[in-house]
Order: structure tokens, then sequence, then C-alpha cells
């Protein structure tokens, strides 16, 4: 018995979205589902608690981040990831492809691996997908992700379709190097922005055969018709009795978006990241706490939310706290965001099952793009 | 029927200590009490749910701060302190008196009150008893301190009774400002570190008739047993039938001291600052989680505390927390020194009733002062 299997509950007749069972060592997760980040084995300002609360059943944690601090070994002396936080639920982690890559002059790209300092102490480190998958073990995710180079925005042929072919045998050697039984490895299907490099990842992963996988390179800068169109192509390529995880994207339309053209899995710290700026989702659109606006405004963040910070707090305090600089702000508004998304994707799950997905789209996007255009 | 009563239960056979019960519109607290301060209408990094959870029945909050931001007319608004910040529980405001001095240059003080320049903007403003009445009656807290004039350490005589005739004279504006009847308003006695000054301003301010007194102006720099001296001689000349609440105190040794000098609320900002820089109290003395020592050490913060942090995370995480400046971390760290100085007072009420606090002060020192002294 693989460590992660994925049941398809329905298939929606009118797109697509599909409605499914993801069934990992820690619980049962309803898909499509957004997992929302612990880059540092702690999704910030939450405690695992309220994660549970909001009905967050997996989280994704970072490589790159761990790796370098506290260490992978440290976590694996600690029992793995789920003890070291204290986090019952499912963890995924991704593979430190992206965040290497993103270092931009502090890495250095070999056949064998990528060479990079630190961006925390300079120090220099070498990730190739044999060192990835030992560190992924340690950490002892449920889900673990192969090591990928993703491509920046724009980037031409050529070198898109290099880094797509090293990635294919990059995820072989990802599979050859893993071994723990009670943990999946993910491939994950690059090609940048051409519909035939990616049928071609697609194509090459799937004949190595893994238990889900990842669609990554989108939400990198391009435009959202061009991302939503290489979805498009991408997801009818993989095998419908696996999990479809959409790398790095977490606003409302394109969550919506990604499960109309099957996505089965989304993650993005943008949700967290803009909470804590004081920027929160409602039913009406974007707010942004600190304006004026809300200065003696009683009501909730979101009058349609049901959240804690929705039932006990009002825009005219969080607005206090945010100016004050105090803690407590960045909690509410973060808590308030997550809640919002798997609330959204919970939603979402009902439509699937009432098929009327494409409905509930139009009435979303009636009410939240008339305020505010994510 | 007053606002605000104290129902003392029990004398000490071995010391002034003594067990009571504070009765307010918003609960009944057991004393002694330690009052966590949540200066901006919260507790920095604690959420209202926690706080009530961890068992505080009444927190302080800052007149001087919520004047300024986000003004005292907004919180009116609102409908009072309690609802702005959604808690429940039983709230004290300070008279902003300690702010203000503690401003220096940025003020001037008058016998008609004190004018001073916002440390936010810079902007001035004056605070007289009567402007201090207004801005309390609308934050609407149980309990308002009268407006008072805190002088530093050391200061000389002459000066220091000066300023205690002039906190007498305020006092008196304060009484014939004050007129919200689900307010109490305690006086505050000072006097510096002379026992005859302390003498005048408890005879004086006791002759008005308050509901309760604060005793000001300790804490300020002096040795901890002249501190000890002056309450000593303080306490005895306050009414047995009303509370003394000793302001700015609140580590484990003061507050034990303070008990047995017959002290029945006390309140301090140390206990979760040092959380926020990571020093926690333990039952075997302060520890500051930063230390190299603890980075894989997988055991509570404190192995004798039974709350939430200490019960589900360890010190190699909280360290790791810390180290990656994740706010996870400092609400571990808040939470437990909270925890540990609510639940301290706790265990000495029950050492009062059985008459064993003289005998629970000796073992708290041998355990707490051979690692640490605080």
């Amino acid at each position: 018995m693989a460590a992660v299997t994925y049941e398809l509950i329905k298939e929606s007749k009118e797109s697509n979205a599909r409605l499914g069972k993801l069934h990992t060592p820690h619980g049962v997760i309803d898909t499509p589902v957004f997992m929302p980040v612990g880059t540092q084995a702690t999704v910030k300002a939450m405690s695992p608690q309220e994660l549970e609360e909001i009905g967050a059943g997996i989280i994704l944690s970072n490589t790159y981040h761990l790796y370098l601090r506290p260490g992978h070994e440290l976590v694996a002396k600690a029992g793995g990831l789920h003890q070291f936080m204290n986090w019952s639920g499912a963890i995924l982690t991704d593979s430190g492809g992206f965040q290497v890559f993103s270092l931009g002059d502090l890495r250095k790209i070999r056949e064998e691996g990528v060479e990079f300092r630190s961006h925390i102490d300079g120090s220099k480190h070498l990730f190739t997908p044999e060192k990835v998958m030992e560190i992924e073990m340690a950490l002892g995710a449920d889900i673990a992700m192969a090591f990928d180079e993703c491509v920046s925005y724009p980037m031409d042929y050529e070198y898109t379709k290099l880094a797509m072919e090293r990635t294919t045998r990059w995820a072989e050697r990802c599979l050859q190097a893993h071994h723990r039984a009670d943990q999946a490895l993910f491939g994950i299907v690059q090609g940048g922005m051409y519909n035939d490099l990616r049928a071609i990842s697609a194509k090459d992963l799937v004949s190595l055969g893994f238990p889900g996988y990842g669609i990554g390179g989108l939400s990198v800068g391009e435009p959202k018709d061009l991302s939503y169109q290489i979805l498009e192509a991408t997801v009818p390529l993989l095998p419908k009795d696996k999990p479809r995880y959409l790398m790095g994207v977490g606003t409302p339309d394109y969550l919506i978006e990604g499960v109309i053209r099957g996505v089965d899995m989304f993650d993005c710290v943008m949700p967290t990241r803009i909470a804590r700026n004081g920027t929160v989702f409602t039913s009406e659109g974007r707010l942004t706490i600190r304006n004026a606006a809300y200065k003696e405004d009683f009501t909730p963040l979101d009058p349609n939310c049901n959240c804690t910070s929705c039932r006990n707090y009002t825009r005219a305090y969080i607005r206090h706290l945010f100016n004050a600089g105090e803690i407590l702000g960045l909690r509410l508004t973060t808590y308030h965001n997550l809640y919002f998304l798997i609330n959204l994707m919970k939603q979402i799950r009902a439509a699937i099952a009432a098929d009327s997905l494409l409905e509930f789209r139009r009435e979303f996007y009636r009410r939240y793009e008339g305020k505010a255009n994510d």
C-alpha cells in the first residue's frame, strides 16, 4: 500500500473539476484543497491548534529553509517535522527547487545539482536530487516533492526545454534515492509557457509512475490567461487516478480557475503575507485595514464570514492594532485569510458535488470583483 | 453599592498576607492577583481567549497610550474598552501618571496638571486630574486610578514631599471629577523612599475614602530591601477592608514578598516583555531560550509547568522559532510567562489558605534561585 493514495469521488459534469480524497498517514483530506504554508516549521503567526480550528488538514513546509535552519538532522532527532512542530495533520514538503532558483546570482546550476549560498549566512551548499531526498526523508512529511528546476518568466524555448529535460532526469534520480515507505514522492511537471514542452514533461514523468504530480513554473509573473491556457493543456495529460498539485497558487480567482481545470491541491504564501501587511480577503473583495475609512467601522472584516476574527473583532479594533504595531492584529488577519480560503475550498467542493461550480464562480466574481480585482 | 468591593476572606496567621475577593462589574477576582498588562488594548501577542484560558480575571490597560491611540472617544464609541478589545473580564486603567513622568524632557509639571508631548508624533497635550478622569470614564474600565505624580529614584526629600502633596490634591480633584457609578476610583499612595511621607500620603488618601489604594513609586530602581521596608511601613496604614495594589511589580520574588506584606494586586509589563526577548520563568529560575544549550533539548520550557506551551512544544522548537524570527515563538513564551505568574498566585493563595506561605516561599526560592536570581 502506497503512503499516499488518491480516491476519485466525483467528476464534474460541467468542467474538469473533481472531488477526491487524499489518504495520507496523517489523515484523509478532501480535495480540492488549499494548503497553508509553514515555511519554517510554523505557519506564520498561527498555532497548530488554530490551523486545526479552521479546518486545515494539510500544510506545506519548505525544505530549503528547514535544511538551513534548524537543519534536517535536528528535525529528524525531534522525531520528524510533525512532532517537531506539534502538528498532527498531513504535511507536504517542497523540494527547495523554487527557493534555490530564486536566489539568482547566489546559485550555479549543473547537471549534478545546484550549488548555492545561504541567504542567512552566505555559506556554500549543494542540492542534488539525492541530497534533497535525504533531507525530505529526514523531515518526514507525508508528501515529498522531487527536486526540479523552475525557470523564470519570460524564458526562451531553448533554455526552458533544457531545464525541463533536466527536471525529468532529476525526477528519475529522486525516485532512485527515495526509500521511505510512509512518504509519497510527487514528480513536478515543468516546461514553462510552452505547451509542447509541458506535454513532453507530463508524458515522461507519468511514465516514471509517481503517486501524484506537481505542476510547477506557473504563477511566476505571466498573464493569468496564459497561465490558465497552460493549465488547460497540461492537466488532461496527467492520470485521473493521481492528485494534481498546482504549486504556489492561492488567490481566490486562481483557486476557482484551477479547480475548474482539474487541479486538486494548491499552496501559496501570499494569503498569510498580505495578512501581515493588513490586507484581507472578503466576500466583497480585498480590504486594507489601515485605511482611514475603517477608523470608526465597528463591523467585522467580512460581514459574511464566520471565523473567530470576524465573530469577535471589529475593523476599527484591528485597524488600531495594526497602527499600534500589535501582534494580535496580524494574528487576526492571518487567521481570517486562511479561514477564508479554506472555507472557499469547502464551498467549491459543495458546488462540485451539486454540479453548480460555474454558477458559484459567476456569483463569487460578481461580489468579489465588484469591489476589488485580485 | 460601590462598583468594586473587596471581601476579606482570610488573614494569614504567619504574615500580613490575606485572601480576598474583588467584586467587579466584570466578575469576581480571587486575591492576591497578578494582572497582565494590555498597554494598547491588547496584552502583547495574546488573544483575550488565551488570557481567559490561563485564568486571568483582570488585566490592566494604559490611559496614556489609549488616549493618544486610538483615542478615548473612539473607544467610548466602540462601547468602551471591554467591548472594543473583546474582553469580558475586569479591567483596571492606570492614570497615565507614570507614563507622562517617564517622558522626562518632554513634560512640564504644574499644579494644574502635566503638559507633555506625545512619544508618537510630538504633539502637545495637557493631562489634568479632570482630563484624566474624563479619559478613564470614557474607557470604562472597572477600576480607574487617580492621576498621581510618581518621582524617580533617587529623589531628594523636599521634592518627594512636594510631589506627594500634589498627588493628594490631585486625588481630591479626581474624586470631584469622577462620576461613573459602574467604575471604582482608586487613590495612589506616594512618598518615595521616605516612610514619614508615605505615612502622610496614606493617612490623607484614606481620609478621602477611596474604595481601593494603589501603592505607587516603588520598583523604580531602588534596592529590593528598601522597597520591602517601605512596603512594610505603608501597608499597615491602609484600611483592611479595601484592596491594596502594588503598582508595576511582577517578578516572582517580589510577588511573594508583596503578598507577605499584605498586598492584594500586582501588575507588570516585564513578564511579557522578557518573553518576547526569549526569556521565561521556570520553577528552576529564568531560562533564555536562545542559548545554544537548548539546541537539541526536547523537553518543555518548564518540566513542572502544565501550560499549553509546555504541554506541546520543546525548548529546541521554541529556540528555532526565535532564531527564525517567527511570531509563534513569542506567543508561546508570553503565554508561558503569564501562566507561570497566574499559577504562582494560585499556589500563593493555596498556601495562605493552608497557613504555609512562609514554607512555600522557602521551597520556591530554594528551587528558583538555585539556578538564577531574579
